[in-house]
Parts: C-alpha cells; sequence; structure tokens
C-alpha cells in the first residue's frame, strides 16, 4: 500500500515553510492523533528515532516538551508552546529545536474535513529569516516529515479498520 | 525633558517590524517592568486606554492575556504564551489581537546593558504575512508604542530617582 504523498514548500514570499496533505480517516482521529501525547510520539519524527514527551499541556496557553533518541543514544531536544487550540481545527504553536540556537518557529496547522472520512491538514512554519528556514529544510527536516506522515497513516489505518 | 525617541522599523525582507530603544535605567529594571503585570500593566499600550491584566504567567512555557478600555467602555483584548524567558535577556512570547481574526505574531524582544544605568531594547514583531504586517503598522500601533514606552521612562525615573 502507498502513503499519501508529502507536499513541503518553501513560501516564495516570507520565510516560511508550507505542508499539504490529506489522510484517508475522519477529522477527529487525525486531530486527536496530534492531541494525544501517547498517539503523537508514535508517530511524530524519522522511523530511526524514538520519542520520549517530556511535558504536554495541549490547551490555548500550555505547552510542550519532547525529545528523541536513536540507537546510539543521540538526543535531540524541542519545546514549545501552544498559543491556540481549536478543537478539529487549528493548532497555533510555537517550536525549539535545541541544537538549533534561539531558532523559534510560529507553527499553524490547520484541519479541514473532506467528507465524512477524509480530512485534509494545512501546516505552516514561520521562521525570523530565509537563511534560518533554508537550513531548516537543508537539515533532512522532509524525510522526518515524509516518515512521521507514513507512521501516522499506519496508526490511523489501525483506528478506522478496527 | 524629552523622551528618547521609538524606531519603528518594518524589516525589508521578512513580514516583521522591528523596534530599538535605548531607557536610562539599568536592565533589571526595564526587564522587570516587563515581567512584573503590576507595572507592565501600569506603561504598556496608548495614553487613553486602561490596562486590566486578566492572566499572567511568566515564565517558559506560560501564558498571558490582558483587555485594555477606553472611557467609553470600548475593549480590546490580548492574549499570548511566553515562548522562553531568559532573565534580563530575552523574552519569545506570541501575540494575537482578538479584534483582528486569527492574527498570530511571534515577538522576540532581546534586552542588552549599556553599562550600568543604561540599556537597549530591540524587539521584532514576525507576522505571518506582508498584508498582516502592514495592516499592524496602519492601525495606531506606532503612537501606542511611542506612548507606552514614555510612560516606561517615568515609571523608572520614579525607581531610580527614589
Amino acid at each position: 500500500m502507498t502513503s499519501n504523498p508529502s507536499i513541503l514548500m518553501p513560501d516564495p514570499e516570507v520565510p516560511a515553510i508550507r505542508m499539504r496533505r490529506h489522510f484517508d480517516a475522519p477529522i477527529d482521529a487525525v486531530f486527536a492523533a496530534h492531541a494525544d501525547p501517547a498517539v503523537f510520539g508514535n508517530w511524530i519524527g524519522p522511523d530511526r528515532l524514538t520519542n520520549t514527551i517530556d511535558l504536554w499541556d495541549f490547551r490555548t496557553g500550555g505547552a510542550w516538551r519532547f525529545h528523541q533518541e536513536d540507537v546510539d543514544g543521540n538526543r535531540f531536544e524541542f519545546f514549545g508552546s501552544f498559543h491556540e487550540i481549536r478543537q478539529n481545527e487549528l493548532i497555533v504553536q510555537t517550536f525549539t529545536f535545541i541544537g538549533f540556537p534561539d531558532g523559534v518557529a510560529l507553527e499553524r496547522l490547520v484541519f479541514t474535513p473532506l467528507g465524512a472520512d477524509r480530512c485534509q491538514l494545512e501546516t505552516m512554519s514561520l521562521t525570523n529569516s530565509f537563511e534560518d528556514r533554508d537550513a531548516m529544510l537543508a537539515s533532512g527536516m522532509e524525510s522526518g516529515v515524509i516518515e512521521g506522515y507514513r507512521k501516522l497513516d499506519t496508526l490511523l489505518r489501525g483506528l478506522t479498520s478496527g
């Protein structure tokens, strides 16, 4: 079975990365996979890393923190705050990768239903400069995004076929 | 006595507004005026509005919310989250004006000492689009910023001359 393709696009005008992707699952399930740390930790990021959620307060004004590890014990840490949450509709959050000093992105995730059994996710990651944006794109971000959403597809198939 | 001038600059490359300003007060006092809601509420915004702080959790991962009212009872509400706080050095926060639907800015405030008794504040407000950025500038933001920092100058003179 093939996955839906990921589409990672540098914005032509502002220092942002845009993504649009369809999921063959109801919007509730896709939103819940972003809201519930137990589910989120099972799909976010590349295949070779395992996630540990260190803080997860999923609400407007909340915050999050997690880290990833590879089999050699290399550790990658991320944190941010949840600016605004609208159930099944919108997540606006900040994002810092601690290994990239002072880098902060403003992320906007927009969920749109496509009938009852499919939905669309559009994301925008806005950075302070085109230099930071291009460094993020060059860091191998796309393969992590593609692999992460493939894991999410698999999880969603399990949920909807169960 | 004249105030130091405000310098509000649209960034030429990204949809951001930049500001740089000196204060004739130690960095601790200027940072505290951003950290302490009792002080912050006494200077932020234009002269004609009074502030009420509704939520203030000033820490990395915290959140804030306040509203302003004029003498006619018109109300303006703002909220955001504190992405990262570094004492006397850095505040990274999100900012939404509720009357401007879905508008979110990522704000970065950098505090730099200029000797023992002066300091510099540099701010960057990053928005999603040049259209949003220019709408913010056209909204009368600059007069509010100038008046706010004049009130802060007065408060700081009281603190340092007392």
